[in-house]
């Protein structure tokens, strides 16, 4: 079934507002990357995907198909429990013919575990990876900084961060166009022999590799673009991330408090809301749409369930790049090499 | 030597800009605070401190006293083998005064990692401790959120969890007047059973508890202020400690770099980092001057090598808050209570 031609496959139930959102993102994708060879096999419900497909009478319909699937797993669903029990549902199906090979990636913006769970049982683990990750990106000084893990794992080993580490470095020059990036582990301070135990021996892992390992990194060191990849474990980083992803919101409320009631103070705090949107703009998940579970044997791209059309839309380039650039490929090969 | 007054030793020698900053902090803080009966012992080198005494003609003399150190534990210097070796230093007259209770608290700018290694070593823990915590403040959408362990401790266990809960929240209810403050415990979901098995034990702990526990708390509700106090390991605490005093600088940065060079942007970016750092002004440890060592025999205060004399004056009026509300008292009481 697979020709040249990249295929996505995209749970069109995922959204909070699905189908709608997710159809309407496939529509955006495909008209906004016209030169691209690719196309998107919507899963899910056949009559409603349909239905709003009818709406977007300009879609190109060469590019899209549709496979249906009864079933949807709820956003608040337990993964491991729903993935094995609900067969039938959007998202495994969409795993499943990934790992069949009738597709090359899968997207979804539905229940974030049960992705994680899916495409790690479904589609396997890549060869000499033990665990996946996740990677967010941060902004930083003069670009971005990739962070991994952020919430794949928890319990992480020191081999753990040794891969994460390799992972990562693939995915931030495939994608980010960081050649040989610059890696760092964070740590409570940037002295080797720092840290809790798994930290000092996942320090040796990296120093001893072929990696562009900078040594340890603090949590400043995010923001500031200090290195462009930063490992942690999955605990730390899902705790910064939301940490990080709660600022703006912060500020906000903290600015409309500051402005009072006068025309002027109430316009400088409006502008200054909209310059922190600016910057923030490099976390708004509706801009860089979603994240890949790195290191399963395919392309899983997780976003939010309050995803929009628009990051929706990123989610797939986001797939089409992986596939493009075979950043699993790659992984293999670095890791062969000793990386 | 000890009467009712409360006794405050100074490292003299803390600050970058020692022994002038020090001083010039403890001669503000005796002005600022005439109604309150305490007096400061200077600790140092004694020729240098007079001659920075001299320049202060107003100062309340008989509110300060000198006590002689000839040495000075560097900034660099490694913690414990600093301790040992250097006893004539500031740093380790200043908690043997404290220890012999001839001063009721010490206060440093000097290198943290001896301050608390000398406190723990010299002072001794409190009884029911296994190991000390600094907790830290953070700004939230109406007051402060209280974080322990910022950094003191590395692989942590569940029990210390709990004991630094206790201990944060004797130090939020009397020193920041929250009372039986709402505690949660940093983790990567709200539900019980979730991250790695130190939080799953610690949050049994804390449910067992007299605390008022709510619960896991995700990294998101740190600045949103869902409870008072939030506990975690040093190694996470310490990270987004690091993160979160690095966002002022890096959105000044990215606000200087948007305003390009039209005078109403350059104008319009000025206020908005005016704004911010009037948000996070919580946050400078110029403002709230230092951050205690919960935990050990006595009342120690840390401040940043980068302290003016504004934060060192900041650092005594916490020492001073610290003694006259008997923390260490409270704590003792609530761990005997079976908090």
């Amino acid at each position: 079934m697979k020709g040249s031609r990249i295929r996505i496959a995209l749970d069109a139930m995922g959204t909070d507002n699905a189908p709608a959102e997710d159809v309407r993102g496939a529509v955006e994708a495909l008209r906004e990357r016209r030169e691209r060879d690719f196309e998107i096999v919507l899963v899910g419900r056949e009559s409603e995907i349909a239905a709003e497909l009818a709406k977007h009478p300009g879609a190109d319909r060469d590019r899209i198909s549709i496979v249906d699937a009864p079933d949807v797993i709820a956003m608040g669903a337990e993964p491991a429990q729903a993935v094995r029990a609900q067969r039938e549902s959007s998202l495994v199906r969409g795993v499943t013919l990934h790992a069949e090979r009738q597709v090359d990636a899968f997207v979804s913006a539905g229940n974030t575990g049960a992705v994680m769970t899916a495409s790690t049982l479904i589609l396997g683990r890549l060869a000499g990876i033990s665990r996946p990750t996740i990677a967010s990106q941060f902004p930083s000084a003069d670009g971005y900084t990739i962070v991994a893990d952020v919430g794949a794992n928890v319990d992480t080993k020191p081999r753990n961060l040794y891969e994460f580490a390799v992972m990562t470095s693939v995915y931030a020059e495939q994608i980010f166009g960081y050649v040989n990036p610059t890696v760092g582990l964070l740590n409570v301070g940037e002295e080797e022999g720092k840290g809790e135990a798994r930290a000092v021996e996942a320090y040796e892992l990296l120093k001893a590799s072929r990696l562009n390992f900078k040594g340890n990194v603090e949590g400043r060191d995010v923001l500031k673009g200090t290195v462009r990849v930063v490992i942690c474990d999955g605990f730390t980083g899902n705790i910064i991330l939301k940490f990080a992803e709660s600022v703006p919101g912060f500020l906000k409320a903290k600015l409309r408090a500051a402005a009072g009631r006068s025309l002027g103070t109430k316009l400088l705090a409006a502008v200054s809301r909209s310059f922190l949107s600016s910057v923030f703009k490099e976390m708004d998940y509706q801009e860089y749409g979603g994240v890949p579970l790195l290191g399963v044997n395919g392309v899983s791209i997780i976003g939010h369930g309050g995803s929009t059309a628009r990051a929706v839309r990123n989610m797939i380039f986001k797939a089409e790049e992986m596939v493009r650039h075979d950043v699993n490929g790659k992984i293999a090969a670095a890791l062969a090499a000793g990386s």
